[in-house]
């Protein structure tokens, strides 16, 4: 079973001894846990703005000069989308934190060859890190793929599905498909890691996680708007925890008294996947403006 | 030819004036307009939150004591989800602005009728309006479908698709398309007023609307984040404007010289149905946190 806390950082301004400090993910066991990213000298923040094409590689040279095959759609986007020709600069990116600056060393019609011309760096994740949880088992229609899709592009660190009284299933295949469903799109959106798909957890679980989380944000309807909420408890809000809607009325007034924080998100009645996006999508910008503070 | 601009009634709570006048939508030509929603003794703010359970009719009884028979898919979530029985009160909306009170009068295996308990009301659209301007004819795998949904269910008062240089048709079928998932998106999310979507605009057009609108957002890579330039330009905050990317360089450049604000969707790459959607749930949630400061 896969952690279920991935490595996060708080970036708050007012905050920079928390920014600056590291502890390695290890270090902790659930999504109570908090963990940070040491400085580096890459501004990563953006991790896909401006700089060199970058492309993904499941290998990556082991070092300077090393050669790596690329095919496949990355190939296709690199030489036929892009025209990129014998010599121009790309970096490669593996989906587990591995980044490499190179140039193509040759290119033929099945694929290029890319030389290193650095040593691969291994980053660690950056900004504020959000575990989403949701009850998406019985989503249909391309629903959960589609959640699963928005929440890897949109940078969750990890997404667990919830077996609550209305969607106490999912299935072994759907999971394998979502596993499919976030590689791909972590490749697209190059992402530096790739987000974690959790195994499943009970209801009984998602309590004794919130009783031991510093926030969790629970989305309700008539709660405080989401924005004022993460304004307020900006101070102690050190990772986020997102649960959504979907829940009977006890379990939400059992979220509560675990401690979860109840958020709303707007005047309109939100599908389960739209209001995981929402979620997300908000804490996403609402930490985008934080950061330039 | 529909519309560009639906009604528009800005929410901040500092513009009281603003909030209570009223200017009848058809005073206005382009989405450069400005129109306000009249006072009302309802709580409509929150559409679709709490009250008597609502659902979809075509027809609307026309007065208190009218009757109109319910069936199909709404029938079945009366009848069957929800286990309505006979005397049973509930709402029925026409996705119009009209929306009666009534109860179940009568049920049987093919639909209930409704018998109105009051005069039907005419609702005039709530809150902040959103425009949606995004080039989304070429999107594949159901994202243009998704996009639309999306919009339809987070309140967006109209999408517009661009013909832009990467973008630059959309079929008459897929218009259709869109208009139906509009719809149904409408009836399931309940909203009292059905999303236009308007016909595609040229790009030399959408310069024009820049140029004549009052607050026009374009989504482009390293601007400043949404939520501070939304909190920064507040006070001339009227209606939005949104347009997203997978615009040129070049494109972009003519956008802001017309007269767009630049702003930044965080540090991810997001695909356009996905940066669209980013906006619209970020200007929701936003407009939600002023409207109880």
């Amino acid at each position: 079973m896969r952690a279920l806390a991935a490595a996060s950082r708080p970036l708050f301004s007012d905050l920079p001894s928390l920014v600056r400090s590291w502890l390695p993910p290890h270090s902790f066991k659930t999504f109570a846990s908090v963990s940070s990213s040491p400085p580096s000298d890459l501004d990563l923040r953006n991790q896909s703005r401006g700089g060199l094409p970058r492309f993904f590689s499941d290998d990556l040279p082991s070092r300077k000069g090393g050669v790596v095959r690329v095919q496949g759609s990355e190939f296709w986007h690199m030489a036929k989308v892009l025209r990129l020709k014998q010599e121009d600069r790309v970096e490669l990116f593996n989906g587990k934190g591995g980044l490499v600056e190179g140039c193509i060393q040759s290119i033929d019609k099945t694929g290029v060859d890319f030389i290193a011309q650095e040593d691969p760096k291994v980053i660690l994740p950056q900004g504020m890190q959000w575990q989403m949880f949701a009850a998406f088992g019985t989503l249909k229609g391309g629903r959960a793929d589609w959640l699963i899709e928005k929440c890897t592009e949109l940078g969750a660190s990890s997404v667990t599905p919830l077996l609550t009284e209305r969607s106490s299933i999912i299935s072994e295949n759907r999971v394998d498909r979502l596993e499919r469903v976030s590689f791909a799109a972590a490749k697209q959106c190059q992402r530096l890691h790739q987000m974690v798909l959790n195994p499943p957890i009970k209801f009984d679980t998602l309590l004794d996680h919130i009783s031991k989380s510093k926030l969790c944000l629970v989305a309700t309807a008539e709660a405080t708007p989401l924005l004022n909420a993460v304004n307020v408890r900006i101070e102690s809000m050190i990772k986020s925890f997102n649960i959504i809607c979907d829940f009977t009325k006890k379990e939400v007034e059992m979220m509560l008294e675990a401690g979860g924080t109840a958020v709303g998100l707007g005047p309109h009645r939100l599908r389960v996947e739209t209001a995981t996006i929402a979620l997300l999508v908000t804490l996403v910008m609402w930490s985008d403006s934080q950061e330039t503070v």
